[in-house]
């Protein structure tokens, strides 16, 4: 262990016994990166980690890809790495430099010249070729950042904190949280034909997450072997079905960014985007995408002020895009996250929810072929709200004992016949997220 | 005062001292209507009033109009009064039957003939032809109603508790309350030529509030002569630059209704539809609009926990649609709402909104064009936040200072050219929305 983790786990926030079930005690990282995280001056506590770099060590360029926000004010991150994404064609990023506490955005001609030199900065500690690095920011908005104390933070951290290590990891996963309660890391290992590979990505979210682009802030790395272009479309594929599909308060950020890397230090043949129909792309991307949502839904499970964790899964939708619109109405409806928080089993604010959705005006939904049930994830029996339209006579204490858990699923059965489905996920919304909200500046 | 009167006013909810700036201490109501409030045992405690009646005494046929909610799963009184202004074409609408405290809504085939039988057993006792009465529910979803209380709560309220003082509106306006936290009520007097005519009308609201339609429940009558193509189509024009143009919390309940009522008692020539271009048709038309205006802006007072009043303009957009669907974006973000409640000027969050609203992937924003202000409402000077895409060097201390007002303008400044422009009202977002919907039902 290096001074640095020594020095920085001091700093690391406080975690509560409730969410340390959500950070792993230990992990197998990828061969051939090293992270890091350290304290530079962003945050005003003058101790908490904010400043966050990933290096590819392997020796050869690694292939990246990049998902952004679709919001028009981008932060000016977003701007210099989506720049840099296409320049590049996604050949030859092999870092990452992140800060967090203040987002550099909305922060004119200023910003985008502080997002610059830290790219700049961070390529020339490391002696990389220019343009190599990505930059991401996240915190409050408006502000231009401290960035003397982040340009002299970076070759304090390249040089001394980084390494490869569960808590180097660790501190890395720290270094970008801001409203978060706990890091959020994910590792796995799978293997494709006869070759091992290893996945590791880390996310920060909590609030301002909505989907329609990635939603927050995450990277994740590995050791397989992928083209650039491969890769770009397994990531879009696999962030539709996890960051894309949670939502803790329907506010779409101007930094979010999800970001892959593939270094190819496990060995082993090339996965290119023109195999896709092969079976070692449709592997990876299903490997890829299982873990995007693992990582996706430590998100929700850290939701601003979250008390629960609730699934939404629409089925017998007429297309995907129908059932993931709907999903995602009820998931941001205020009423329906107030009624979960109270463990009220007011479904009425589900089906109204469903009644406004954008799909619903199109005849996507049947009102009298509308069934909506609780389903408990202890396996119990499935509670039945509504079917066809038609209420069911509900046993409340039976209804309060499954809203009594932390976790819920809730299925909503469209009934078209076309079958198509999505999920979605979600949490309540609290006094807690008010407050932090409320306050979130001070 | 009749005996009614004074026995209901006991069971009136308590209104706080804040609130009572908001309840009219006297008015001039319109000519021939009367109207009236009673408890009849749908609200749970027994004593608050829940059933609601108004009545054109006037002898001849009203002109009446209506606007409904679009959600999919609309309320049971929703088909019906949509049925009877449909096969009444506008004439001959006599009365309106409200009950509050359950919405009669998914609520099946024994929801349809419930709101059915208020309608038959109100046109009944008050000797109308069939089908000459609106019928409106609010309050909670999926539950039957309380029927019988109601069938036999309605003859005691026509036979006994109607009138035309202050005191009778003002029961009739509690007696359509849920959650609200004191009657909304508004009454006006105008001039067209040399006639003069009233307008009065009430409405509730305070959560479920969403605009893309009528948002909540609400009527007003008047007495100037008006043709119900004319009324409908004035009453549409006022409905999307008020009850349409407000939000509280984003959901769009089944229930939403806003009704006009005509009735011509204070005679004067008919304002024709065919007449829109018409000075007189134009004089009512305004007069409505900044009426329905008023009623309004009483919801957003109301709004469910709220702390703030908050007026958004959208100025200098490419079209009043643009216009209109940034300032609702801007006023349904929570992030933006609950910065508000915390008086916190995270004007970031502002920009943030108006990046992610529809119109914006349209590229109807630029933004080095947006530039965006706090107005004061106490006629001090402007604090300018952002100014063709630039952040300003802000005065914390003078925004803080602005934020501590219960009201807020805030202009958006679009900078197209097209000079179009909206309106928006929203309330914060608070621990005691959170509170209220927490524990609706109980």
């Amino acid at each position: 262990m290096s001074l640095g983790t020594k020095l920085s786990k001091q700093f690391v926030r406080h975690i509560s016994d409730k969410a340390s079930r959500f950070v792993p005690k230990s992990g197998v990282y990828p061969k051939g990166f090293v992270v890091g995280g350290i304290h530079s001056g962003v945050k005003k506590d003058g101790k908490t980690l904010d400043l966050a770099l990933l290096q590819n060590t392997f020796g050869k360029d690694a292939s990246a890809a990049a998902v952004f926000t679709t919001n028009k004010f981008k932060a000016a991150p977003v701007q210099v790495s989506s720049k840099i994404l296409k320049e590049k064609k996604g050949q030859g990023i092999n870092s990452i430099i992140v800060n967090s506490g203040n987002a550099n955005a909305v922060t004119g001609v200023q910003g985008m010249k502080d997002a610059e030199d830290m790219v700049l900065v961070t390529d020339s500690v490391l002696e990389n070729s220019q343009h190599s690095t990505f930059v991401m920011s996240t915190g409050v908005i408006g502000n231009n950042l401290p960035i003397d104390n982040i340009l002299s933070g970076i070759p304090k951290l390249a040089l001394n904190h980084l390494g490869s290590t569960h808590e180097h990891w660790i501190n890395c996963a720290n270094a970008i949280c801001t409203t978060d309660t706990f890091p959020k890391l994910v590792t796995k290992q799978f293997r494709i034909d006869e070759d091992v590979y290893t996945l590791a990505g880390l996310c920060k979210g909590a609030g301002m997450i909505c989907p329609n682009m990635a939603t927050l802030l995450g990277f994740f790395v590995t050791d397989a072997p992928v083209s650039p272009q491969a890769l770009q479309q397994i990531l879009k594929h696999a962030v539709d079905r996890s960051f894309n599909s949670i939502t803790v308060d329907g506010d779409m950020s101007t930094n979010d960014t999800i970001v892959a890397i593939a270094n190819g230090a496990a060995g082993g043949e090339v996965i290119e985007s023109n195999s896709s129909s092969s079976e070692r792309y449709a592997k990876l991307q299903h490997e890829v995408t299982d873990f995007a949502q693992k990582l996706a839904q430590l998100v929700v499970r850290d939701g601003e002020g979250a008390t629960k964790f609730i699934t939404i899964n629409v089925k017998d939708a007429l297309s995907y895009k129908d059932a993931k619109e709907i999903a995602s109405t009820v998931a941001n409806s205020s009423l329906f996250k107030t009624a979960m928080y109270g463990k009220d089993a007011n479904w009425g604010r589900i089906l109204c929810a469903i009644g406004y959705s954008d799909v619903s005006q199109a005849n996507s939904v049947i009102p009298d072929r509308t069934s909506v049930k609780f389903v408990p994830v202890d396996g119990s029996e499935h509670l039945k709200l509504l079917v066809n339209g038609e209420p069911e006579k509900v046993d409340e204490e039976r209804a309060s004992q499954i809203l009594q858990d932390e976790d819920l699923i809730i299925e909503i059965d469209l009934g078209t016949g076309a079958g198509q489905e999505a999920t979605f996920w979600t949490c309540d919304l609290t006094h807690e997220y008010v407050t932090i909200n409320g306050d979130y500046r001070s």
